[in-house]
């Protein structure tokens, strides 16, 4: 099932048609969104996602977003739901109309189910593959134009990049710099476990902070884990206890297999990630 | 005025809403589109366009679009038309709505009056400045993941580029690769005239072949202009006798300052590269 809401609270039918074809959130991938996941009635870090929403759509020059009225829109949502037990909760901004003299942006919720996969994933584990992103770790700093690290809606390079994960017999991706460091999923944040210690690369390589990696390595605290955030190469990952691919509605995933080679067994540290990460909520 | 129309060749009301929220060309930015100049009532290189829409569009794995469709929109369009001599004509062609069982892509085409300031830069040239893009120029070879050189609807980073020159007081851009060489523009091929010679730098650097550049070099070759396709550097864009940004809407602007400094003057050239491009109409 899907629920569309706006940012008035109202809810809308959503298979019917509510944009214009001269968005530019359509024309032009000029926008940011966020998706949250949304577990028995209760969003998950509701507000890193909405303070994530405004961050990315400052780094557009968009108007900021009036985040009372996503929250709005996303609790109409939540209310209105007769699906699964959970949600992915799509928040969505965009530039609005082409030419609109007021500049008024277009701006809704809208909640999906999870996708089948994602769900089989999150038990299974996936084969992960690394890719080329094509730009240095000091790049994001330097060129703020570039928009790496905005959670924007072009997002057609991500997509194709999963497609050709597929094509290479995985199910996922990790992005590489040029110095063959480690970067982040196509949609995920990469999380490396090693001798009772969580990494993952900072932000400032050009990737988006992780609203479930903070999570998880806030549970994992508490577990009495260590946590670094800090510079990761794919050599590191090969020889560390386990590999694992944050994102809210993939929750805490195993990769079990990296550019072909089975990784270490994770399936007993993975079943206590999670169990730290469940923590939280 | 705007005009919208589908491929089956019925014309809609651009100001209603036509698109569903969950619209893959605006949840991933999934799509691809064109932007044709349709001068007094011809549609110029359409033919170009439209297998360039089809090479965009086969970069996504996005079905074989109907060209014949899209032609006939672009005529209903065309047909309709009661604004300007000129129409900047997009055809938008992206992977539909979210889950949709059948994959039944989104397609229209839709006239817009070309922008003011297109009009105004057309005769008094721009001023430009260059930044980094941030990627190799034999990157787009080695990743084809990263879909350089293909027209998708993912342009929040070329619309924030062109938002980063006018902080620093200039109109346009013009795209570096990491060694300096010379892209192209957000929205436009960039071309220098040396020595009655015309160069444009080759789009197996990961940029988009330029169709407009194309014309160009074809009227300036009968007009007895010698056309090269090879890497440029900035170096050489400041030592020559002139550089230009094409475009369909744009057709062929003068640059008349780079990084603050002011090119020599190329009016005349300009004059006659307009004639030579014109010719072919």
């Amino acid at each position: 099932m899907r629920v569309l809401a706006f940012l008035d609270g109202s809810l809308a039918d959503p298979e019917a048609a509510h944009l214009r074809v001269d968005d530019l959130g359509l024309l032009r991938g000029d926008g940011v969104f966020e998706t949250i996941l949304v577990a028995v009635k209760k969003p998950r870090e509701m507000r890193p996602h909405l303070d994530r929403l405004a961050r990315s759509a400052a780094m557009l020059d968009l108007p900021a977003p009036d985040l009372d009225g996503f929250a709005r829109a996303a609790q109409a949502v939540v209310d209105a739901w007769q699906g699964g037990p959970e949600i992915a909760l799509k928040l969505v901004y965009t530039r609005g109309v082409d030419g609109d003299p007021e500049g008024k942006p277009t701006a809704f919720a809208m909640g999906l189910e999870v996708d089948e996969k994602v769900l089989r994933a999150r038990t299974e584990g996936v084969s992960a593959v690394t890719m080329e992103r094509g730009f240095g770790p000091e790049l994001a700093e330097r060129a703020p134009w570039l928009l790496l690290g905005a959670k924007t809606v072009s997002y057609a390079m991500n997509m194709a990049a999963l497609r050709e994960a597929a094509r290479r017999g995985a199910q996922d991706v990790i992005f590489t710099a040029t110095d063959d460091s480690v970067l982040e999923g196509p949609t995920s944040t990469v999380v490396l476990a090693k001798e009772r210690t969580l990494y993952t690369p900072p932000s400032t390589v050009g990737i988006l902070p992780g609203t479930t990696q903070y999570a998880l390595f806030r549970g994992a605290e508490k577990a009495g884990w260590s946590v670094k955030v800090e510079p990761l190469s794919v050599e590191d990952l090969l020889r560390g206890d386990g590999v694992f691919l944050t994102s809210s509605v993939r929750k805490v995933t195993r990769v079990h297999t990296l550019n072909g080679t089975e990784l270490p067994d994770s399936t007993a540290l993975h079943e206590e990630l999670v169990a730290a990460y469940e923590s939280e909520y």
